[in-house]
């Protein structure tokens, strides 16, 4: 009888709900609602709770008021009640344990923890649907919201990208303990790494790991919202520009998952990506492309150059 | 030495700002503001007068509380003082003769006077040039305001469509008073002719006749609105469903110009295009393309079926 | 402590390759490389084997020469080898149970039985993957072969849609034996279905069933080509159309999933759907959008009517 | 009786059929035949005539086989028999004479002449239709030729930019003598200009100069055919990427003009683009946007940076 490999692991369904932090509540807030063509939802102290008009769940966005920008959490909801068991499970066996988190404006419980990096991540299961009152309700039924119509239009998150220290360690941490699919390396020639490109699902990238260049930790590179098409990436950044918002590179096309991008800075200084596309994975055996420094270097395909800065900056901003 | 043909005549250089009449003044405004992405910019007594972003004159449109839905005025602006002189003096000549109205909210004065089948047109030179105030100004000075990034986002008028009972006699009005080119005709077995789409330019279509159905005279098909591309045509489908707006026909592609079409209402009964694409014509001596009516039947190309009541319906409703 | 209801089966992970028959097999050759912009990668009797350029697999559409239209077969790629196990095991075990079936150049080997309707299955997990040739490898090494650019340009297959007589029972067979997840039915008045529209992955539909409407059994309705954008649907349309190929349907939006679809058919009489889009499910317990027949009837939203063969026509031909 | 400034002068009607040199005519042939998607239709000596799905007349690329890479010449069609005469007797009486070319494959006979800058131009009257053969016969009449659906895909030429070493010199002598309308110029701080956009008619581009910054003279900076769609640009990008053709810059978007655009170079070393869109311009009294050094340096809007071999590079090559 042949041996097979051990099965994968199917715990985590989809990024959920985030929060980030800003010095400059009602720009930001302008920020995403005008812009992005979210909506404030609810407002609970320093915290507003906003949503695309994509969500099916009740909110996807904390914005809280900060001294300073910088990632709050990340959470993904799980499979299952039993998928959330085995991953809590799993951190409080393998030295990662954190606490139980309170129902935040009708999601969880959630179970929050810190990565490898000190970025603090959310699992939960228990949710409340979107239900959309007089005026937003779209007419098609399986639609959750009518559509925004209102800035770039994001229909709901699409990825978040976060700095570490130590990329393998994040990366390992994520295959081992949680089944994450890894589709893209970059490996540098001292072996360390200086991305990896994690997913859920058949989408090439739900969670990405850059390099951390200064000496912070626990940074956010960028979380990333999805629209429809890249016109309306072309779109956004027409808006973006007469918003007199900083781009700081796009729309042009990614070569890691191949997405088409656009990068500008929220008032407070956290960066957002309006994004399209990047392939899918379909081979439930796909293994990672593991990218030479050599080879990524010479950047294959096409797309517009990266500026530097797009590799060091991130929030909360360090200046070694 | 040769003879050659007579020149064309060059005295129209676009189609300017229009009127139109509507029963529900707000319900129409409404439309107009949140779904095109239009922009009110001037109220006196009845009319309200609203602009597009992509208009280079202070307005476009001039909307007026009547008592039902249907045409106000079509408006050319002329490519010179002279042009304006001599087709006034053509008009007069030939027994089409209006009369000078005054300057309107800052654009003529303007000679109005009446096609063969009674729709008014105005025929100006002066006009004002949008000043973008503070909030509006668009980064890049060669354009005149700022993206919309509203609604259907429409950047400026395309092309207006009117009924007529004798589309031959309105075709050559215009061929032999003011040198428009026709593009395309349709001709029925008994040589009236059911369509002429007319342009003063290389864009395939600036006026189009199509056939009055009804005993009425001086009807408006459709005035229609140019979005950037095809993408902001099903986009704006989206918008308009949602919005319980009625959608006519579309979002396909025309057999006539080629041009990506979707047909809703204004709330008064107005019927309204969105519109991109139809061809360019650079052949300066280009002649119309003829359809028979078994040619057009047969609807050669990709498109939906057009229902029944698009080639009956116009404003004013008529109901034999 | 709680009880949960018992957690999703992950046990199919994609549609793979895929059979049809054809009486023109020079014409339909002709329809998939010329025109869809497929490539054949061998010839085996009378069986001819494509790929897409964004097929990782060494193949996955066989044109099998027969003396009709019709479907050879479907197949999916299991996520583990352990999987296919379980689902032999499933369908032995409840009355489904099939052959083996030796590797088809290069896949498999597979197991082969049949759903309720008669339509014929494959499962399997080993596969040959695609190993592009001088000439045909991509930039880009995350791509598996250099883009097409030609004619259509399909990416993959996107889904398959069957006829069936008991549209439930199909339904339920894919539900209990293998955990597909079904995002959409039509529910008539009689407790019957019209169509099921099912998945197992985030896509909102791999697997789709209609009612069958003639004495005919184990039909296809079509197969569905993925491209990149609605605007290369668009593109596609016009490719067909000077080809001189019968487009029955499209380019226009579904009701359901929403996705944008383009219907003509191959030479030999199968229907092909060049398509794009559709939603996402993220919720890992999405429930089935029920449609009534008559909020069906209504089709909310917009898009082009469908018209009555499409609900009628399959293959092979049936004529009551 | 007021005195009116003269009227503008009509008798440019578009830009024509152009001739390219090249050293490696076959590899320049595949580019534009296999990527660019155009078609040779005679071959006379050593000049291929080439012609785009979207023209009118029957060639409008005459390539020739050369040393080097470089300009061949630009043609303009007239409106009329008498707007050739009228713009000959011009160039006579103001210096600048050349003279009559016998009819090329079809298309003059032609009066060739120099701009200030030595490059070669030709007017034109007669010409002949494409009359396309079987199987490229169009479904619809009021196309040309089908869709050609292969590479780019490229439906026509959509202006040529030429390098000038006075740039003014060469804007005053179109404007002066044959009336083109110049939309933008880059002025510098000594009053001379980096770069002027001219057209004919509503385009904002026909015909562009910037400055030629070797000791070359008469030099090409690029030819830009036109594709439907950004989405056909981006499209494009990925066929010149997989068939290892050199990008220089693009997908992004021109400030001047807007046009969205991509860069590569024909093998032979000749600059072409890929373009989609630029604004029109429809007001008859447009005065040219005047960009100081200053402001054009912001470059406000969206747009990836352009390398500085971009402004640079033409053929023929001059290294000083």
């Amino acid at each position: 009888m042949t041996t097979h490999p051990a099965e994968p692991v199917h715990d985590l369904a989809h990024l959920g709900h985030h929060a980030i932090l800003t010095p400059t509540i009602e720009e930001t807030l302008a920020y995403f609602v005008d812009l992005l063509g979210m909506q404030v939802v609810a407002v609970e102290g320093d915290a507003h709770y906003l949503r695309a008009f994509g969500d099916y769940e009740a909110w996807s966005l904390k914005i809280i008021a900060s001294d300073r920008a910088g990632l709050g959490f990340v959470s993904w909801r799980m499979t299952s009640p039993q998928a959330l068991e085995r991953r809590v499970a799993w951190l409080e066996q393998n030295g990662h344990g954190g606490s139980w988190v309170e129902p935040d404006h009708g999601i969880g419980p959630a179970y929050e923890f810190a990565d490898p990096d000190g970025h603090l991540f959310r699992l939960y299961y228990d949710t409340t649907r979107y239900e959309a009152p007089d005026g937003e309700r779209p007419v098609i039924p399986t639609n959750f919201q009518k559509y925004a119509s209102r800035g770039a239009n994001v229909r709901h998150v699409d990825h978040v990208n976060l700095l570490a220290r130590d990329v393998r360690a994040c990366r390992e941490f994520w295959e081992q303990g949680f089944g994450l699919r890894t589709y893209e390396i970059i490996r540098l020639p001292d072996d360390t790494e200086a991305g990896a490109w994690m997913s859920s699902s058949i989408q090439g990238h739900e969670l990405i790991y850059t390099q951390e260049k200064t000496s912070g930790s626990g940074r956010l590179h960028h979380f990333a919202y999805l629209v429809d098409t890249r016109e309306e990436v072309l779109r956004a950044a027409e808006i973006f520009a007469d918003a007199r918002i900083y781009i700081e590179a796009g729309p042009s096309r990614h070569t890691a998952i191949q997405g088409f991008y656009l990068y500008t800075r929220e008032p407070g200084g956290n960066r957002i990506e309006v994004a399209n596309g990047g392939y899918l994975v379909f081979a439930p055996d796909a293994e990672p492309y593991v990218w030479s420094a050599e080879e990524w270097a010479k950047k294959p395909g096409w797309g517009a150059p990266i500026p530097p800065e797009f590799h060091v900056y991130g929030t909360p901003v360090v200046v070694d």
